[in-house]
């Protein structure tokens, strides 16, 4: 046991870093972690001097899912373990729902609920060595809420052979799948994510937030009903100061100056 | 300004092709070239000399997405910038529900509104010095509604990236995330498109909008639902005479000769 | 005509191979060999003794789609072209329901209704020479049942272009669209397909159940819906003796012994 934070978070330029800092259960989502990671993202999404969070693990591995000496220790069932569940669906949904783009930063394993929260995140980056597996199948319990995020992410075959066969992707097969957006030499997965993680922030915070919202609420809609609610959508972009601040910019050829309004 | 007309037709062998004709602007989707591309294919829909259609663009880019100084001139909101993007929904969907392949042939840059258009065509073709991108992030106004025709294309990692940072995407990775069918020199553009589109003007215009038709409507739906509604679809198919035509002449080993009924 | 079976089926290791039998017909799915299939799937549901599936085709081909000319002979329609295309649909989603994993090895080519099947399996497995296609629209008949597979299995413009072409694409690119898992030479074909299906078949028989069911019905809710759902499932999963067999058997670095409850 260990009295360090369960989750860091370091703050630079706009840009949250999270740190799940469990590197000797190779950050399993705990019963505590989970609670931490709500707490956090929940702080987040009211923190207007977050623009971008970055996700990423302490240790050689990213996440590798659940703590299953806690649940058999729970002995599989009752409060504390439909708890667990009902914290880790939150989470991910949390993640969609938080008004801020997130990045995962992956390196080592991401597996199980670790790989989920990878599908969870709006970006990912790899660091060429990571790998990816939803392995439940092999301990007889299968990877039922992990799919949810990874068959929104990767086409149905290439999700089903994860799945059944439990069996790790390497970084590349997980770009050439759609589930991260880029793969890079360990070396340069720091200064690669905190890059693309800057060139967000230099956004418009109100544009990302109304954006991302709308990304995931129009693709549960159909093409008519997805139409009429984007365009809402776009007329009320329009009143913001932030989009006649954008366009005028643009057009006078200057750099705009947000005020998140 | 000139009177040159904003969308130029030129019809041969079934095949329509239509030129957006503002390469000052890019051929950017002012209110005039909204309705102008409104009026072109609620002609098409009845006209049953065509069979495919072509959508191209004059000058150096295929199309910019909407015109920034109209939405500045009016003040970017009041009834003219809601006819507008009324006017731009509709013209996506026009394209989705044509009873006929659209197909995009694309060079210089699809962008925005344009990179829409793109990815609500049925099929695309660009060139290998095509770049597409949703930059509305840029200028403080998401991409939200070409997101709905986008992320109906690509994974929603690969759309994100693109939304949230605003970049451009070459041809090739347009083609590795499904958002274009194929890639070809720029000297070959028009003659590749042509033929493809010339391949499907050779089909039973009966049959090809019956597919589509389908296609995008049983997207939409369950399995199971999926599955009823393609029945009665394949059942009224069978019914038409280019159908009975079509097997005969397979079995016969001939070419078939369509009547479009 | 033949009295030869029009399904074969060999049982090994609990890996069920099924194999269409009508080479002469490049194993049409004629009214007799849907039959068949619905009552070999039947078979299957409830046959303790099989974990995996595999789906294969004796002859030059995995399977050409319906038979044309059986079609013709009933005159396009009435009862029994009716129940030709509900036995069909009726087939494609028997595999989608069955309660273990079914995998298409494909060689030669999968046309029309065959490549349906590929679709419909969890996995697929080629040979390097296999083809595919949905050529409907050449006979004046759209693929619309056989879309309803596909265009849940790779993109829409790929699709389109599959559909609106009729025309074959290889095995490398059925790769690259997602709608087969893995290509093989020819020769590895039926080896590759084993090996998968035994890694496969020696996991738990209830676990494999519960997440093939659970996959399929997640997809179509929305996200919310979809995580309520699945905790469920997790759940119940967590309350099998093979869960607790599983994660004890992880934790205590031994092999587990699956009971199947």
């Amino acid at each position: 046991m260990t009295d360090d934070p369960l989750v860091l978070r370091h703050d630079a330029d706009g840009v949250a870093t999270l740190t799940l800092n469990r590197p000797e259960t190779r950050n399993a989502l705990s019963g505590g972690m989970l609670r931490a990671l709500l707490a956090t993202f929940a702080a987040l999404a009211g923190d207007e001097t977050v623009r971008v969070v970055v996700l990423a693990g302490a240790g050689p591995a990213f996440c590798a899912g659940h703590d299953l000496k806690e649940l058999r220790a729970a002995d599989y069932a009752g409060a504390y373990v439909d708890a667990l569940f009902a914290d880790c669906a939150q989470l991910m949904q949390a993640i969609v729902h938080l008004p801020k783009p997130v990045i995962a930063r992956v390196h080592g394993i991401a597996t199980a609920a670790g790989a989920q929260l990878v599908a969870s995140c709006d970006l990912a980056v790899a660091a060429e060595e990571a790998r990816f597996a939803t392995p439940g199948v092999n301990i007889g319990l299968f990877c039922s809420t992990p799919m949810v995020a990874l068959s929104r992410n990767i086409a149905p075959k290439q999700a089903m052979e994860m799945l059944l066969t439990g069996e790790m992707i390497d970084a590349a097969t997980a770009l050439r799948f759609g589930l991260v957006n880029a793969v890079v030499p360990a070396a340069e997965l720091v200064a690669h994510t905190a890059a693309l993680a800057g060139r967000i922030a230099a956004k418009s915070p109100l544009t990302l937030a109304i954006g991302k919202e709308a990304f995931y609420r129009q693709r549960e809609m159909d093409l008519a009903e997805a139409y009429a609610y984007t365009r809402g959508v776009m007329a009320r972009n329009l009143e913001a100061e932030d989009a006649h601040e954008g366009i005028a910019a643009f057009l006078d050829k200057r750099a705009p100056s947000w005020c998140g309004r």
